[in-house]
């Protein structure tokens, strides 16, 4: 692992929250009169701006994307969730780019959410926290760039929930990015990725702990609920046989498959048998620990609205019609939370759309998570992709645009 | 819809309840002093009692195969879970053959179970009903064979977890079964199969209504515990493509998904916004309320530990060297709970055991469940193969054995 003196790693780093007092109105009609957002940023703005990159988060996720936050090794033993992509000489490279992360609205980790104070009842939001979409998160980060002085960026980047993030910016913002990168996401979710959101929502509301989303209130939160669903989420996260790997090859060939941790004896009762099932409960136990329920929820609404066709008949072709950037799209073999087929989707609609569009579909054995890995041919295209980025003229003409 | 009149239906059919009085010693050691096991027949033995078809059901199955138990729509408005299969003419004919049916030790449909009366407290087991495994399943259906005078299955045969008791029959019994129809199994869990089931067993075990097991006493029942459960199970018997098919086909190209069942619009709320949430919740519910908890608890266990090679060093080819029967291994293609790579593998392993074995890999979109469906090829290739079954003379040298 990477520390922060590491050559490659950004070193410690600062987050800082900025305040933003224009209401935000949201898809719902909903409206947000004024909030923070929590980012970081890495490397240095150059003076005509054209080398910044928005970094866009997935679902549980946040602004803390690269290096440290303290030396301290029992505060900040990992760093941020995307070290293995972001730092000087790694693929989104800090010493050619300013990467911007921000933790989006609704989020736990210091930008406005549910735990919040609600200005209007002095209380956090709790469930009473507007669901917000992926077009409003990019609102605010248009908003965001604005306030940074940033009219168009480099490239905007991200996996999973974050890819979709990217899309929106396609077709929101056409003039305002040059690229958009797009890893491990889908045009919308899958009815089957619908149905396990549900579960986890389910598995949190019935907690009795969850008290209707007011837990705070209570001093509590609901912890077995969230840790249900998480577990789900960490499932879908896995391919079949990174786990097998991780959980089960020598006991494959050994026939007790990691049976009882300590005797390989099975205890015929209902405690842990197996290594997986201690793995995900400690996994959810910890995450439940550090991440808010009620973000939880309304994020996975979130990622369950998406649908960029909405406006445009449901035909995604026509949506793409809007951009004018240039697309990676990257996918992963054994991602079946939004399988190659998915790129595949997104790839030949913006052929159709006759769009510029490269496509990079990875070997993996990771799972979904191996957007988050250091696969190295993932690595090496994106490196390769973002090193022509950073070399190309900027000859973009640039639309003014009211702030 | 076939009905009780239905040339190709067994009719009406009575369950039948059988007392075992002989001590029955679990493979935990633990033994059950006496039990009932709850029976269907359907079929007439014949002279030579050569033509026993034995039925083996999955996890949330029972007795009831084939067939009504009421003229009364009302009461049974469903024939038997397997009737797709099951009557004169259908692939298991019960022109040709007889076929028995039972509801397994552990089961909550009339069996012995976590609902009945432990001898030793009075009470109803509840937790405290032994874990049970496929061995120990198999060893009580081979005294109901015993029972029912059957020295000789012409076939066992079972679909998930009823594939699993058809390999164990296949090993411990070698010489009373002719045939094994192993459908849609696998040779043991992988490491996601019991990461599922732990999920399913903490969304029980955390609902406050559980009790420990003990809900019987308190007049209540983990309801959403098990409803959550049901759901994620749910979600592994379908396909990624059948969930499509059914909740989003139209809605991929009108964009809308499903959305909002009435007005087609996003609720910006917690509540159902697509056709999947709602569907999963109904099938949850209504599973919850016609099944015991403690049962689901103690047969995903059964599931978890199913592993004939553990008497063998692990080696499945050699536990096979024990079976003497001709094999028939069919599989789904869109099955991702035991996809056709686990029937391979079974399949594979037998022919290194140089055991006779037939393979169908069937195309279907229906995935797990699809076992349960009318795809054309697979009752066809069923069909074929027990046609077989039924014309062949019966040469296998009869061992005596210990009733």
């Amino acid at each position: 692992m990477t520390d922060s003196n590491a050559k490659d790693s950004v070193g410690i780093v600062k987050p800082q929250s900025i305040h933003f007092d224009e209401a935000l109105t949201l898809r719902s009609g909903k409206v947000i009169e004024a909030y923070d957002l929590m980012i970081e940023c890495y490397g240095e703005l150059n003076d005509d701006k054209s080398n910044a990159i928005l970094i866009c988060h997935a679902l549980s996720s946040d602004h803390h994307a690269a290096g440290f936050h303290s030396t301290e090794g029992v505060v900040d033993k990992k760093p941020g969730w995307w070290d293995t992509c972001i730092g000087p000489g790694k693929p989104i490279d800090s010493n050619k780019f300013f990467i911007v992360s921000l933790n989006n609205l609704g989020g736990c980790a210091g930008s406005t959410g549910p735990t919040s104070t609600n200005p209007a009842t002095n209380k956090a939001y709790g469930p009473d926290f507007p669901i917000v979409t992926v077009r409003d998160w990019v609102k605010s980060q248009a908003r965001l760039a604005d306030y940074l002085g940033i009219e168009q960026w480099a490239a905007v980047i991200g996996g999973s929930l974050g890819g979709m993030q990217v899309l929106r910016w396609a077709i929101s913002y056409p003039e305002r990015l040059r690229h958009a990168v797009v890893i491990a996401a889908a045009p919308k979710l899958s009815a089957q990725n619908i149905a396990f959101n549900e579960v986890a929502r389910q598995s949190i509301t019935s907690d009795p702990d969850f008290h209707q989303g007011h837990y705070y209130e209570h001093n509590t939160y609901p912890k077995k609920g969230l840790t249900l669903a998480r577990m789900i989420g960490h499932i879908t996260y896995l391919s079949d046989s990174s786990m097998r790997d991780k959980f089960g090859k020598d006991s494959l060939t050994e026939g007790n498959f990691g049976r009882d941790l300590s005797t390989g004896k099975l205890n015929f009762g209902f405690d842990v048998d197996f290594q997986v099932e201690s793995y995900l409960q400690y996994k959810g136990e910890s995450f439940s620990s550090n991440f808010d329920a009620n973000t939880y929820l309304l994020i996975t609404k979130t990622l369950d609205y998406f649908d960029p066709a909405v406006d445009y008949e449901g035909d995604l072709s026509k949506a793409f019609l809007q951009g004018k950037c240039k697309f990676l799209v990257v996918s992963f073999s054994s991602d079946w939370r939004f399988p190659p087929e998915r790129s595949r989707e997104i790839v030949d609609t913006l052929l159709k759309a006759k769009r510029q569009v490269s496509y990079l579909e990875i070997e993996s054995d990771g799972g979904h998570d191996a957007f988050l890995l250091p696969v190295p041919r993932y690595l090496e295209g994106l490196s390769s992709y973002l090193s022509v980025v950073a070399n190309e003229p900027v000859t973009t003409e640039k639309s003014s645009h009211a702030s």
